[in-house]
């Protein structure tokens, strides 16, 4: 198979060719293989030479060792001249310490005596995979699943190879089946996809990941033949019991289940009418003697809206439907909450779950494929949000308020909780479509485990892994990174409006495209206003956060203006922060932002020679695109809100009319 | 095979049953055969006995011969007490007298002595279907094709039923594949589906109508193995003389090709620097020797429109494309020009070619698949706009000027010329998806061979046909279908600007759906006006057409107002005729559309008891579905209206914010 090896590109260092090392552990099994492998990979390619196993005259000593005082997945660092240490309370750990170590070695930051102790942030790290068992990919803008082909699954060395590259960045969670589970899926629980599930689980195992599915809430009917999928009917339990059981019992660390239900026309425990409560804990009962964990998406809301109604707000409904149900869900089940309320655009508040549950574990969903935000033919790094979104102070009363304490379980004591992103990998040769989209899926991984990470951190580390150290690489394709996400803002919808966009596949502008269609996203522009009011004297929805965010989110002037138009009604003629009426400040970022994407492309144009050439050549002809594309996304805002309210730019650019 | 029989549904004549006729003639051969079988299956019906074959003591005698002083497809009916003669110059001229006769014994209207004689108004009447060779239907809103199913080429009885349904309305030519030919339809040129072909090519035979294909123009290279498909290349061209020569030499009564050219992605002549008339006069000499005949459609234009382009307009391009080549085509080539300029809008100018044209064979290409009228889920019959047409004085300096008078011939001798539709049907059990569709094709037929019956005349005799003459049926059924077309027109977009739909399937109202798109069909509309101005001050569309109609379209005060928006760019405070605004007759015309649905969905509902219950129950559904369709229509037309311009409705009526 010919693929790339993203931020795995091991290269030689200069001035250390030659250089020994050897390596000594009493751990054995399949992580230690695993861990001898990529350091003879990476040793063979930066030093010219594998490290000798066991002590060796004149070779640095690499030891690795448990120290049970120490949580499995954390490790210490302890290098002197001649001896590097690397200590955990279990193997994963050790791997990840090996990780970081080849990371710091390949980067040039293991300079001198060090010591270093990491303790993963979160819990659980996963990857949610929208991959279908057809092969295609719901939102996959990287080719087609290496999971899934014609109804099989697949197992081949690029299931190694992904699990190494997850493991690299501390994932140690994947599901591998899309969300809504459609055609042959609900039977991955069955023994008919048993014997390869069961080989991917080891592979898995061997990098520290545990194998989740997806579910069906309407198996027990589907696959099992029942009449009736209610979570509280005896016949459903014990099928689910019996279903667990032998799938925990043969498929080897497997971790749980995702679940959407009732959400977009998935089944869920309402058809009989249970609550989710009553779904995700009958589910976590029959897991549990395993170690199993249920994750149950929050993302529900009423997708069959009439656009004529202007009552009903889909951001408030996540909220309404899990709010009362705080504490009622068993410890091993966990709500995975969207960063923001409605549906992963470029900008949302984040979502009031967040700081109204008190009670239940929880898990931040974030999306990595670049769904909205430009399908992975778009730079668009967003480090920069996650950033935010996780030190977004809930201000809801707890000792540590921030999402990124909510999550992590610092607040509540490190339980069943973490954070998951809708992953960005695909079979194209380069894994993500974009090669910058790469940083994405790197950086997620980077500050789900270490959170205090900074955007510009994780992006000099992906850099320098991904086209080495050089300082005009490493210089431009920051400036790249940090300016992608604030480009793409700025000629999207504009101020958090979100939605101006094609439906259904939605890539490309289309102000109307979802106005008068079914799915709750109304921005309502007339010819002197743009928004729905949500709050108090609207729909409600900034009452949804406790004092003093409800308050702030309820005035228009001390709302945050990068959210101005998610939670406001405003007149095209009302004066922004800056001094220039909010339509003149639409044309203003409308036009910066196709600037700013032609800052970056001649911003990577100047690294020719300096980039491997067709590595360069492809996110040239991308960057060449999103140029066109950006320009194409600032007209057709620009002219819709001229037309709509014939006031010219002040600047005397061109609108077309 | 289950499945309705139209207008063919003949039943018992009150106080007829058991009267007694005999057919005498002494012709005979595939037409003959027909003709006996239809009348035993509706003398059965109506009288409760069949004909009698050869003169019969006690029988009225229907006697059929040839008259050579006739033309072919002319007949005389002359009845008197005892006897019915039918003379024609040709068999199918016998079996249209035949349908003819049974017409109006059915509905009543063949009372006393009657002579009467009819010769077709147009030489060709013909149907275009866009069936797919998978058994898809482009733009077919009835069902799967009944020509092709998995790519091969379907004859049985439901085949034969069609011919006879189409000879009963005087059609008498089809083309039975898609204008876009792909997949494997380029092949039904050669030997794989040559024994399908002639079998269905001799049902056709039968009943007077010439099998015809489309083509694809690039099949030397496809189908050919060619490495050209240039029409003067030497090879391309004794490739398609013997292509052409076993096609014919095989298929019985084969009339030739219909070309779609370099249009919308189809492959045409240009590819090789060549004109249409390159192109189409090469198809004809290779078809001249068996008579056969080339139909070229006009419908060309660039569909890679930018929107930001406001010079270039779509509706002057396909008259520009061919008016240059008047006088270069061969004679049996026939310009298949659309009756409008841009797309089978609801409403449109008629095209300018029609009066342009002096030099060339021309047919009116009209769609009875209602594409953009619904979809034969709303009721929308067509035949006072095929009136409208037909009527239009082109006014280009001719004694017969009329668009009927140029594409019958009778202004340029009757060569080879006529009409054709895109035609609705499927393998739906009602052959048309919406029983009330139906009268559209009926309707098609017979104003194709009679051009100048009225719409109401040709309702009338569809609904005694399909439904009985009793009266509240006849009268309810009319208004329906009377009222329908002026109702869809106020519902849809206004004033003849067009394309307010749902891109790609055309299916319900979407103002923006094509605005930014690459079709070229923008609306352009701002907050104080509406529309693209093709005066001489705009795009010049206008002057396409002859004086006085250049002069009239060209101002505002004296283009008629159903086509304001075609033809200019109109504020929104303009004072129509009705001294209403523009914006005020928008609104007006959409709460009327709306209303007058209503009342449709009442007319019919009145008629439960009287018509067969599941052919009721069939359209009440259909109905219903309109009303709250037209609402929609109504709605999103009105809102959009509303919030660009901010005047709400003069008579307080409810419109969405």
């Amino acid at each position: 198979m010919d693929y790339t090896k993203v931020w795995l590109n091991y290269r030689p260092i200069e001035g250390a060719q030659g250089k020994k090392h050897c390596v000594c552990t009493r751990e054995s099994g399949a992580v230690i293989d695993n861990i001898y492998a990529e350091l003879d990979t990476a040793f063979a390619a930066m030093y010219g030479e594998k490290p000798a196993r066991g002590l060796t005259d004149g070779a640095v000593k690499i030891d690795l060792f448990l120290d049970k005082t120490m949580g499995k997945e954390s490790y210490r660092i302890e290098k002197s001249d001649r001896t590097i240490d690397i200590a955990s309370g279990g193997q994963e750990g050790l791997l990840y310490g090996v990780f970081e170590l080849l990371r710091r070695m390949q980067t040039g930051t293991l300079e001198g005596n060090v010591r270093l102790e990491k303790k993963p942030s979160n819990p659980l790290r996963m990857a949610n995979h929208w991959d279908n068992m057809e092969g295609t990919i719901e939102r996959g803008y990287s080719g087609m699943s290496f999971f899934f082909e014609n109804n099989e699954v697949i197992v081949n060395e690029r299931t190694r190879d992904y699990a190494r590259m997850m493991a690299s960045v501390g994932i140690n969670a994947s599901v591998i089946n899309n969300v809504n589970v459609r055609t042959t899926a609900p039977w991955l629980l069955t023994e008919r996809y048993r014997a390869p599930l069961i080989e991917m689980a080891k592979i898995f195992a061997g990098y520290g990941i545990r194998l989740f599915l997806s579910l069906n809430f309407a198996s027990p009917v589907r696959v099992g033949g029942l009449d009736t999928a209610d979570p509280c009917d005896e016949k459903v339990i014990a099928w689910w019991k019996e279903t667990c059981r032998d799938l925990f019992e043969n498929v080897p660390n497997f971790g749980g289940f995702l679940v959407k239900a009732d959400s977009e026309g998935e089944f869920g425990p309402f058809a009989y009418g249970r609550t989710h409560a009553d779904g995700a804990n009958m589910l976590a009962d029959a897991v549990r003697p395993y170690g199993g964990i249920i994750v149950w998406r929050c993302f529900v809301y009423n997708c069959q809206q009439d656009w004529r109604d202007n009552v009903t707000d889909r951001a408030c409904q996540s909220y309404i439907n899990f709010i009362g149900l705080d504490g009622q869900f068993a410890d091993n089940v966990i709500l995975q909450i969207k960063n923001g309320p409605v549906d992963f655009q470029v900008r949302e508040p984040v979502h009031p779950l967040f700081g109204g549950l008190k009670h239940t574990n929880m898990m931040l969903e974030v999306q990595v494929a670049q769904e909205y935000t430009g399908q992975q033919r778009h730079v668009c790094y967003l480090l920069p949000e996650f950033r935010e979104i996780l030190d977004f102070k809930t201000c809801n009363g707890e000792k540590y308020d921030t999402v990124k304490d909510l999550i992590s379980g610092k607040n509540y004591g490190y339980k069943n909780c973490g954070i998951a992103a809708v992953v960005n990998t695909g079979n194209d040769a380069n894994w993500t479509g974009h090669d910058l989209a790469a940083a994405n899926l790197y950086g997620f991984g980077r500050i789900a485990f270490e959170d205090t990470l900074t955007p510009e951190q994780i992006a000099r580390e992906w850099i320098a892994l991904t086209y080495g150290t050089d300082e005009q690489v490493m210089e431009n394709i920051e400036k790249i990174l940090m300016m992608s996400w604030p480009a793409y803002e700025k000629y999207n919808a504009p101020l958090a409006i979100g939605w101006m966009v094609n439906p259904s596949y939605h890539f490309g502008p289309n102000v109307d495209g979802y106005e008068y269609d079914r799915w709750g996203t109304y921005h309502r522009i007339s010819h002197s206003a743009i928004g729905r009011d949500r709050s108090s004297r609207g729909t409600g929805y900034a009452q949804q956060y406790p004092e003093p965010l409800a308050s702030m989110y309820n005035e228009i002037d001390t709302c945050p203006e990068e959210l101005l138009l998610f939670f406001h009604r405003v007149r095209f003629d009302h004066v922004m922060k800056s001094g220039e009426t909010l339509l003149q400040h639409i044309y203003d970022t409308h036009f910066e932002g196709a600037e700013d994407v032609e800052k970056m492309a001649a911003l990577w144009d100047a690294l020719e020679g300096k980039i491997e050439p067709e590595a360069f050549a492809r996110v040239k002809e991308r960057l060449a695109f999103q140029v066109e594309h950006s320009k194409e996304w600032r007209d057709r805002i620009n002219t819709y809100m001229y037309r709509m309210t014939e006031i010219p730019d002040a600047k005397g650019r061109k609108i077309y009319e």
